[in-house]
């Protein structure tokens, strides 16, 4: 049986019934950053804004996305670029169902975010660049893990022994050294609520 | 990396918040039965039902999860077993994200829906048998797919050779020889209605 043989069923209640009932269209804001750059903070914050604003909301972060969905892959690369994918692509239905879905993913690779992009289309994507020195997150270290990856604890760390690599045209860039939370929130929520609205 | 390096961050709006604002609980309304039973037709005229009484709500179904999320894998057993699983997950979000989710997938196998409903949790799970005979089915054969399966253009098509395995315990049958589409779909907002209230 090929995907030929799945007839498309056409659903009534399409997106344009959903936005028309909340008010608002859909949008996909995609984090991305080193890991300890503030990603999953940001994603926290501007969650309560959002929801608070009575925006319909949604975080995937790797808190419900590997514990779940993708808890049978790995950290290899392969496995990194179909985790990517499969969040694209959940993040895809979300949006079809007229969320607003925020993602706190490192996504350290260029071609799985416009891969993302691609899956989304370019009107539902925004993406956000959490830009923060190697040495800062280094120093924060929230969740210990620079100190396993320097020690070889851990392999394939981005930052460490696998790269990060710069977003090429980030619909934001929003810098955690110079701003606090509630500026980088705030940054972000100027430029997403005319998106949606 | 392992699963240990997955720290989890504390989501403030949680799902309690998404219910007292949409004023209902989330389900997973999952359909079962055989390929032209009547499931999507049925997830359909039952979303359009729910909609209208303010409901938030979703499909999943072979058209949004084939062609995005699952298009990497077949149709073999291992890949069958994985395509549901994936759709339990991703039913798993959206109802932590407070929607009402329907599927509709043939899922033929006991051991996958009892799999969808662990993932889920009980309290989240309404299982839906659409029942339909075969031969009826086979005759309505909407998609023309048991001409197909019959000839052996397709293979591993469930009831011709490959098995439906009835559910042990359904949370309601519905008849779609005896009961209209609106009875069918009245039957099942009897039962959700209570449990999303």
């Amino acid at each position: 049986m090929s995907q030929l043989y799945i007839i498309p069923h056409d659903h009534e209640i399409k997106l344009d019934h959903r936005i028309e009932r909340s008010g608002h269209k859909p949008l996909l804001i995609w984090l991305t950053g080193l890991s300890g750059s503030g990603k999953s903070t940001i994603a926290n914050a501007l969650e309560k804004k959002l929801f608070a604003e009575s925006y319909q909301t949604y975080i995937l972060d790797g808190d419900n996305i590997r514990s779940g969905l993708n808890r049978d892959l790995g950290f290899d690369g392969d496995s990194r670029v179909e985790n990517i994918r499969r969040i694209g692509e959940v993040a895809r239905l979300f949006v079809d169902a007229g969320l607003v879905v925020i993602t706190a993913f490192i996504s350290p690779f260029e071609r799985e975010r416009e891969l993302v992009r691609e899956i989304i289309g370019s009107e539902n994507y925004f993406q956000v660049f959490v830009d923060c020195p190697l040495d800062e997150c280094e120093k924060r270290d929230v969740k210990g893990l620079y100190k396993k990856a320097r020690s070889g604890e851990i392999k394939n760390f981005t930052g460490i022994d696998s790269p990060f690599e710069k977003p090429n045209n980030p619909d934001l860039i929003v810098d955690t050294i110079t701003s606090s939370l509630e500026e980088s929130v705030d940054q972000i929520l100027n430029q997403v609520i005319k998106r949606i609205s």
